[in-house]
């Protein structure tokens, strides 16, 4: 059994919580807050506190607060030499005060409160000061059923960098599609089953191989009437410089 | 029953042929391809022909060849007054030669001949000249299990470009994480989740709402740092003006 001290109510902390409660191997001993007032609904089933006064021992304290607050928060922690991770894809595992045991428990995934998840399909991203500490956060990871890597603070934050890249830009090139068919009227729904399936498509083939479309095969007439039909320069600029990206990559230029 | 002849042999001929096939109400009269040896092995379920002067009747002829063929393998079809229909998403229903009734029947996905494929789970954007032909364009679509809708030219041009924005734009986001995160020997497969979770959300959620990270935040120390850890100066522009475009539509500039 592996005993857990959650810090946070925030959007990782709110799922890490229900996927712990869950795992049969793990016990959440106690749900710390700042303001008790985020997770006084669980108090039936968890103790929660809102001073760290009242912070009982465990073998792991999960710290899934904002990325400013971790290494204050690391400094003012009651207690020495036990094992503490944060939850951060960008912050160094260096900023963890180093009286303690220090080690990172990266959920590669993104998270909002409200929209349900299967825990299980999250990667772990893993990374300790102290060796021995391996097992157990490699324990955690299991027990919720995930697939976890050991990654150094570099590679992680390389992630995080890739992240923005698969999902905030990818995101934002679907609410540009969105406006450039709202402006004609057109039900963003139909795009809707391709968004899934380029998506779809690289789970099994690298994004090399899945690429199609005018830009790869350079078709010229394609790609200049495209840019004739965008009316905003933004859009135009994105539009000839993810070509231009495509082409390269595929020995168009 | 509708019966079809298909014209052409590629990738979106292949998965109509097969989705065709099992459809209860359809009967594919015929497939023409220019050359034979590319249906040749369907020749026991269906009639094969290379040859225009060997086309039957039937209530539809669909043309899946490629968009600057259309034109003219339109002319030179050996009949008139009946209805053809291309499955381009940028080429004009006025392409068709007007001696024939003429139609669009595009099924917004991304075709591979060997990529499995749930075809019910494709929109078919529809076009006609003559409104009396709505109806059986509707029931092909409804008989493959897909939802149609009613597209003119200009809507379904929009449609290709946005296509082009979620679909090999979006390809090439993937391809440049996989750049950057092989560079620095992370394994590709730890953000697959997230590209699934990315594509999910906007399934139920607009893009607008969907969107989270550094740039929305204005997280300029971020920013900052994720610029300073791409190597290519490709890559920084890309990354540049996507959190540019991001910020605009959220309102930090
Ligand atoms: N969201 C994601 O998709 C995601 C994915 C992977 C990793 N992460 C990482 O996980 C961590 C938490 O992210 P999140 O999205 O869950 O954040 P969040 O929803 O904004 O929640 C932040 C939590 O931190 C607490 N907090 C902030 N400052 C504090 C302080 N000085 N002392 C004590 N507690 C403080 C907040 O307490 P109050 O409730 O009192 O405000 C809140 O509970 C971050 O390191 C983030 O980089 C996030
Ligand atoms: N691929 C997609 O994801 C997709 C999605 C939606 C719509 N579309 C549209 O569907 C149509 C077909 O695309 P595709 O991807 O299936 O193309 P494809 O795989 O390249 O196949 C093209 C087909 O057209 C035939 N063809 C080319 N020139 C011809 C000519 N002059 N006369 C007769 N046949 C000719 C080829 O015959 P041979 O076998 O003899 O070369 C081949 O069978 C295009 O209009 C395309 O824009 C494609």
């Amino acid at each position: 059994m592996i005993s857990v001290v959650l810090l946070g109510a925030g959007n990782v902390a709110t799922h890490l919580y229900k996927a712990f409660s869950k795992a049969e191997n793990i016990t959440v001993t106690q749900w710390y807050n700042r303001s008790n007032s985020a997770i006084s609904s669980y108090a039936n089933e968890v103790e929660t506190i809102d001073s760290l006064a009242d912070l009982k021992e465990a073998d792991i304290y999960i710290m899934a607060i904002s990325d400013d607050s971790i290494s204050k928060l690391s400094k003012v922690l009651p207690f020495e030499n036990r094992l503490v991770a944060h939850t951060s894809g960008s912050v160094s595992i260096h900023d963890l005060d180093k009286k303690n045991q220090r080690a990172v428990f990266y959920p590669l995934q993104t998270f909002s409160k409200d929209a349900d998840l299967d825990f299980s399909e999250v990667p772990i991203c893993i990374e300790v000061t102290e060796k021995r500490n391996l097992q157990i956060l490699k324990d955690l990871a299991e027990n919720l059923g995930c697939k976890s890597y050991k990654i150094n603070t570099e590679q992680r934050q390389t992630l995080h960098l890739s992240a923005v890249f698969v999902n905030n830009f990818t995101n934002q090139l679907y609410r540009i599609a969105h406006e450039i068919s709202d402006a004609k009227s057109i039900n963003f729904d139909i795009l809707k089953p391709l968004i899934t399936e380029t998506a779809q498509k690289v789970q099994n083939m690298s994004p090399y191989m899945a690429q199609t479309g005018p830009a790869k095969r350079n078709d010229k007439k394609t790609i200049k009437r495209h840019l004739k039909q965008i009316e905003s320069e933004e859009h135009k600029k994105i539009y000839k410089l993810l070509t231009e990206s495509i082409k390269k990559t595929h020995g168009q230029r």
